[in-house]
């Protein structure tokens, strides 16, 4: 690397650059006061303010707010998004999701991870909210329980006794949300320098949580029926990850199916390597009949069951769930009472529940997934018109992971539809190794109307003539 | 300190001691694993496991679920009541969080930090849920924006303003609570081994918070009109905090008032130590008369407004926001949607921004002070008679912070108030020093039934007969 700067701010870099090199400073570390090294190297403050800032720049050191300058590297909570300086806004996990939660109506959210507002319960929704208007003022008012309303909790252990897995409310702790929920576990088995295991793709946002935790993210290469086996057995021996976190069901981005023989095999190697594993499993009722779960195998020994009703009641009333070991739990809600003084609002676990309830929300779920196998074979016809192709067809759900023609890369794509008003979640965004350049992730439920594809005709076409067309990876 | 195990397992503890004095096993680190330390030793697989179970019981190493053993020491939010085991369930934090968020109606929970369901706007909260059974399908079932409903926002903005603090509402962040708004804030500016300063006593759930971030916590004591100046100078040269934490108005738990002259020489030495404070004025709507706010001083430069609407509207409708310079917002806004996927409940901050608006919430603050104003003066007349005394009569607000008659220890009392129906919140559990054995923090609106004060007399006398009494100290 050369420095472009010369003179004295070149001289401090480089000085700056040999105690890296020679680890005299380590990541996470303070650089000197910007007086001291001054001072320390004979030459003025902004030139030593104008090093540093070239440095940080360069991603090698980052400002601290209040705080100076510490050596990257470990992975700073403090500004996610500068964590990755070289990495591309258009492939940030980050960007993504802010892009699909503060866009306008005017946008079309392609890339998004939920189904449009009209696709969702509102007879029962609003059902359940006037059920809430006659309440008792404690529901209305109070904290409530720790562990979270005792009516959700026990609908909980009774769906999950349905899938085979016997638990007690114990062992259900209701969270704010499902990303919440991992969090939550993050925080009471994961420390700063662990390993963690995900699918490679797997959900942006599971990246972007666990840069929070400052520990190394391993991708495992992921297979229409599961993780590639080979590759999570070579990964358990190298790097002796703590955790692995996946969805079994619907994976997310790719609506891939774990296979019962893949299920078994995975929690023999996890047994054997004392792996314990976050089975994410929001997506439970998107699909058209049960599948293997890694919960219902293990019964909640290293298993550790997250759930959430955002992708087929509401997202708006938020609310997740975490099914574990009994002792786990406890220890869970000291650490949710520590920091947000409790789980979710009892207002919204009573929404929950009422809506759960009411008579018309299986019909809804019925409906819902036959209108999304129609979402989903019309999405594919006319992506594959523009030479848009799935990498599988999913069994249920909304999501297509798809391969863009040879020559078209999906962050080009991203951005050229932006202009185009359509919100855009690219293969590399799910990528850990970032070869997921040729994919595509697209939400069928938010392609109903015919201008998206006239939009995305387009934002191909500009795509392709951007002078920053760079060859499409494929995973 | 004395192996009461002989034999073999004296043997093992007594290596592993060495280790620990030797530093050769630092903490936090892990332990050799039972297998191979038992080669090691040449005992038995069960010996270890006793060995390392007693030591883990003398607070020296922790388990830790699925990974072995490693070295206390360092701060683990794993299992945060084992952090510290040697202190008292019933002085610690998360027991009276706990005790109070459970506990059934059946008990009067004096140690409570809010107000009981038919003292809240029951009326308005009502007609704000009738309203959301009107608004549309959006708000019902999508995530929200990134950073919280615009219209109750803009609100935050405009009351902020009628304070002195202009700001713009891309400054004012939504989070899920008050609580959730400190922890997000401790994961933007602390990083372990951190230190922050806290008052003494504080509000005990900022140590529970700040033990989940392994950051140092060093107290300041409180006064009546704020800290001790000297000793928070001191504390700034000798620590180098990068945090301090505070209520600034009705300050929990004492209800003391910062005084003027104390806020403006506390920012001006915060400024030549680039200190940041986080100034949470949750119970800012139960004050009388606006008193001196460190943020209305300063205009967030270096401080960090937190809010919620817990104390005076709904603790179920949860909902907290942080207000902050621009830049420090925008890291907020990603570090929630990589934990949380978002701020509060779209629904959440729609029945907030309902209740706000229905006329009927200003007079209902007006009611509540004025109800409070009386049950303070009863309560505080009915405990002197007890020989319980305040330490000062707050200018507003629920807590009557108190000292017990000469001899009464309030972990002691704390204890033997459960029996007789009572939660109570006991001094210690307030103070880092742990100097308020002496002092008990009472909730005057939780206080209006006379059984109270029976309850209360019964526990005092069970208490002083009690074999474990140990002298009270006094702050």
């Amino acid at each position: 690397m050369t420095d472009k700067a010369g003179g004295r701010t070149g001289t401090v870099m480089a000085a700056i650059r040999q105690k890296l090199a020679a680890r005299v400073l380590t990541p996470g570390e303070k650089l000197p006061s910007i007086r001291r090294f001054a001072a320390t190297m004979g030459v003025s403050p902004s030139t030593v303010v104008e090093a540093y800032d070239r440095l940080a720049a360069e991603g090698l050191i980052q400002a601290r707010p209040g705080s100076g300058f510490t050596v990257s590297g470990a992975v700073s909570p403090l500004a996610l998004t500068e964590a990755e300086p070289r990495r591309d806004r258009a492939i940030d996990p980050l960007w993504v999701s802010r892009q699909s939660l503060d866009s306008g109506p005017d946008m079309f959210k392609l890339g998004c991870g939920w189904l449009p507002a009209e696709w969702m319960p509102n007879g029962a929704i609003r059902r359940a909210v006037r059920g809430l208007g006659r309440a008792g003022d404690a529901v209305l008012t109070e904290y409530g329980a720790a562990r979270g309303a005792p009516a959700l909790r026990r609908h909980l252990v009774r769906r999950m006794a349905g899938e085979g897995i016997e638990l007690s409310a114990d062992q259900v702790l209701l969270a704010a949300s499902g990303t919440q929920a991992i969090d939550l576990i993050g925080r009471f088995l994961l420390r700063p320098g662990d390993t963690v295991l995900v699918d490679d793709p797997c959900y942006f946002n599971f990246q972007a949580l666990l840069r929070v935790h400052a520990v190394r993210i391993v991708g495992v290469p992921y297979t229409p029926t599961g993780p590639d086996l080979a590759a999570f057995a070579a990964a358990l021996a190298e790097h002796r990850p703590r955790l692995y976190v996946t969805n079994s069901a619907l994976h997310n981005p790719t609506g891939a199916t774990l296979s019962p023989q893949t299920a078994h095999r995975l929690l023999t190697l996890a047994a054997a390597h004392d792996l314990t594993i976050v089975e994410d499993d929001i997506f439970a009722d998107l699909e058209p009949e049960p599948s293997t779960r890694l919960a219902a195998l293990d019964g909640l020994t290293r298993v550790i069951r997250i759930g959430s009703f955002s992708k087929t009641l509401s997202a708006s009333i938020r609310c997740g769930f975490i099914a574990a070991r009994a002792d786990w739990i406890e220890a869970l809600v000291d650490l949710q009472v520590a920091t947000s003084f409790g789980g979710p609002s009892p207002i919204a676990a009573e929404l929950i529940a009422g809506t759960l309830a009411d008579g018309s929300y299986r019909k809804h779920l019925d409906a819902l997934r036959r209108r999304l196998s129609r979402a989903r074979r019309e999405a594919a016809a006319r992506l594959g018109s523009l030479g848009v192709v799935p990498w599988i067809v999913p069994r249920g759900g909304f999501t297509l992971w798809c391969r863009l023609p040879d020559g078209h890369d999906a962050a080009s794509l991203a951005r050229a539809g932006l202009a185009e008003g359509l919100v855009l979640a690219p293969g590399n965004v799910f990528s850990v190794a970032q070869t997921a350049g040729g994919f595509m992730r697209f939400n069928v439920a938010q392609m109903t109307d015919p201008r998206v594809y006239e939009a995305l005709a387009r934002a191909m076409a500009g795509a392709r003539d951007g002078a920053d067309l760079p060859t499409a990876a494929s995973p």
